[in-house]
């Protein structure tokens, strides 16, 4: 038997949650490897490629200190080589949540995952929970293309008052970071409105809109009450439910999810 | 070091083309992999998808005589599930010759094959030079998305009169068997006259249009003259020059091909 390879792939800017993730990684693996690229290929123009935030250094102490031994850290060129023409597409995962404002987002998704899957060649791979609809399609297509990859989801981290951890959080002003939390609040509101019986999805997509249209830089991308399987909007809330958000907070995209179930109230 | 397995995914019936693939791949492995597996997603509807001749008793005897140890003979519902959605494309390669009256086949093929590769895990994988595009697809394919496999390209086998072996040659009668042969005598002049110093591509497909003419069930798809590489139609020939062609006699269509080259002739 040979060591067995956990994998972390990410865009680097490490913060608490990516530190979460390679420490799961490291309970899976001998070897845990790290991958750090800003893959342009899951950014449409006008989006914020350029302006992603990058700190090698940073995320080589972060990465060493949670349980990375191997960092992979490959540059544009030599992912997308001239004449580079091969995409990976899902058909319909895609069609819901984020891949209606980023149509290109999640193709580039699957095909970085897929090269880096047969760059590392882990057993075991570990992406994080906040970004669930892309946990979902790597799932899928891990099945649908038969690799022989264990996948696991690592639990949202959150700052202290709620807010989900992101490498997008450094883009937010002090007062933006304070709307911020609106995501938070309003994914906390609905957990209490299934807990004390609401099932009808509009009125929690209602009060979480009146939360969030208490921020003035706020804007809603979307409010979603879904199934957790196949991400298609429901209107009665029954079993679990995925609550899935996105909103602009001034030019800073953000999201958010929780699971709302009807059994424990969240 | 473990065992090297060489693979040939086949879609069955196997032929004399195929026992020499399954020859080649013994001489890059211990184990040799063989998949027979007829795959939908390559068939357009109308396409000849329920009519393509199946024997895996005889090809099971061809397989084990020319040096195959394994058999993968999967099911249509074991390879695409409920729910299936994935699907591996390449933007440039199906833009040309067989790709433009075939428009999903080539994302079948680099699906099912990236499914195989998974499945069968090989360091190396023989496919025919007959299905020169394919052959090129999949060896984009694999730079592109960093399989770490091998790519082996086996020359086309021939009938004693020309007729490039095909597993389609089953549906000819007697009739249209003898009119085949039209394709192989166009390569068969076009190298001809290539050596005799023609140098101008409509010359040599207007050559080539007048032998299949010659042939009262022959109806073409393609007479190309093009760059080996990337497909791209060529009107002066310099160097070396893909000819391909596309010809349905009755209702089968046939494809052959030939790189022709200024330097040696043929």
């Amino acid at each position: 038997m040979g060591r067995r390879i956990a994998f972390v792939p990410t865009m680097g800017f490490l913060h608490k949650g990516h530190a979460s993730l390679i420490r799961e990684a490291a309970r899976h693996g001998d070897d845990v490897v790290l991958s750090i690229f800003v893959n342009p290929t899951q950014f449409a123009p006008g989006e914020d490629l350029e302006a992603y935030p990058r700190d090698f250094d940073g995320d080589r102490k972060v990465a060493e200190k949670a349980g990375a031994n191997v960092i992979y850290f490959p540059d544009v060129k030599e992912m997308y080589g001239k004449n580079y023409q091969t995409f990976v597409e899902l058909e319909k995962i895609p069609a819901h949540l984020c891949g209606l404002s980023r149509p290109v987002h999640f193709r580039g998704v699957a095909t970085v995952v897929t090269k880096l899957f047969n760059i590392v060649k882990p057993h075991t791979a570990v992406f994080g929970q906040k970004d669930y609809q892309q946990l979902l399609l790597i799932r899928q297509m891990v099945r649908d293309l038969n690799f022989d990859i264990e996948i696991i989801g690592g639990p949202i981290v959150r700052e202290p008052d709620g807010l989900a951890m992101s490498s997008r959080n450094t883009y937010l002003t002090p007062a933006h970071r304070r709307q911020a939390l609106c995501l938070y609040q309003s994914l906390q509101k609905a957990g209490e409105m299934v807990s004390a019986g609401v099932r009808v999805a509009a009125e929690i997509s209602a009060a979480a809109k009146a939360i969030i249209k208490t921020c003035p830089d706020a804007q809603i991308d979307y409010i979603a009450l879904c199934n957790p399987e196949t991400l298609e909007i429901i209107s009665d809330i029954k079993g679990q439910v995925l609550m899935a958000l996105a909103v602009k907070i001034g030019n800073t995209r953000l999201i958010d999810n929780m699971l709302l179930n009807t059994e424990s109230g969240t």
